[in-house]
């Protein structure tokens, strides 16, 4: 099965979710954005059939949402959890990586996404505070404590192999590693850094991470780095 | 069968979504938040698997997440498009709807959930301001041309019947009016309106807006109305 991305070209972003998982499986797609510029992206949208990229095509539809590409390919990829209760329980804790990166993108855009950074950088200090304070350790507790209990064992928050949901959980603490470095520091989640350099580890992950086709976490996309917004002044 | 709803008892909120799905079918369940309090909701989350309510349980197994309960109860309620393609772009057009619902969430709250409305009231003002006028006309245009262009014709956003996706939108433009009758009041989605009245007219629907099971909108909820928001000066 051939794939077709539509993602911007100039940022890791949402797509980067979706880019883990096919590379991972070691499976052909095209990043069409990559290849053919933004235009081509922009282009999907004018049909109405999806309201923001990423969107995944293959010979037959096309699909977008994050957690819904991943559910979609997470079977023909073998990234799917063996039980049925779990692939719907992978759907559930998919989402819940959806609002926790939607918090993530509020950290430095609160007032929405039509202002730049700068236009909105004390708001942005003020949220981020709060989601450092607040939300960040809810979330991750909440994955730490899933992970440890899987009754597979805690290598991969699912069942006994590794799925679409590990893979994302991957970019998130990589990728907020690199946004509040200080923060994430003082997070108390042995589980989940196992789990972070687990992944990192599989052969196509870091043959991907080294590659070209990966663009680094830059000033434009859902991760970044502003050192105001790493652990604030109280 | 039978279903349990976890939710909060004094806010419509994300649980109303699924209530308007129950109701129309005519399924009997019970809420449990408003039958035993607001602990009983808590205790849900003590156990490690939902991260936050709305949870929906049947007698095997419990599910969060609004977009992932109604794509679960869907077909079971009869509220599901016939088509298996028709389906997967309801739940795609679901997640949609969830993303509209944070913006709208943000914008009594942009800084996050930790804080008072009147300590980022300020903050507020100028979120609603950027949702009014650069991302609620993108959202429903969106979805008034997925309307326009149901093959089936336009009474339903998908296939030829109701859809828990058809509740899901009404109660956000029922919602929408509610939090910002002047800006709502600009749009023009005549389609939508339709709609909205179509659903409002549904045997069971009227009865469940008539009946002391539905709680009005309040100062609580996901949907507010404060004046300053709603058109706020330019």
């Amino acid at each position: 099965m051939a794939y077709w991305l539509y993602y911007w070209p100039s940022i890791p972003g949402r797509g980067e979710f979706i880019r883990l998982a096919l590379e991972d499986a070691g499976t052909p797609y095209t990043d069409v954005g990559r290849e053919r510029g933004a235009n081509a992206v922009a282009e999907m949208l004018h049909f109405g059939e999806h309201f923001a990229p990423p969107i995944l095509a293959d010979e037959r539809e096309s699909v977008s949402h994050v957690a819904h590409i991943l559910t979609w390919i997470s079977r023909p990829l073998g990234l799917a959890p063996a039980e049925e209760r779990d692939f719907r329980r992978m759907h559930q804790l998919q989402l819940t990586i959806t609002d926790l990166v939607t918090e993530i993108h509020a950290t430095h855009h609160p007032l929405g996404p039509s202002l730049y950074y700068e236009e909105q950088q004390q708001a942005a200090q003020r949220a981020s505070r709060l989601f450092l304070d607040d939300r960040l350790p809810l979330f991750l507790d909440y994955f730490e404590r899933t992970l440890d209990q899987n009754p597979y064992g805690n290598e991969w928050l699912l069942g006994e192999r590794c799925t679409t949901l590990d893979l994302s959980l991957f970019l998130v603490l990589h990728g907020l590693k690199f946004a509040f470095p200080k923060a994430m520091g003082e997070q108390e989640i042995p589980g989940l850094r196992r789990l972070r350099d687990r992944v990192a580890r599989r052969r196509r992950i870091r043959d991907y991470l080294d590659s070209d086709r990966c663009i680094a976490f830059n000033s434009d996309g859902l991760f970044r780095y502003y050192p105001e917004l790493d652990r604030p002044v109280q």
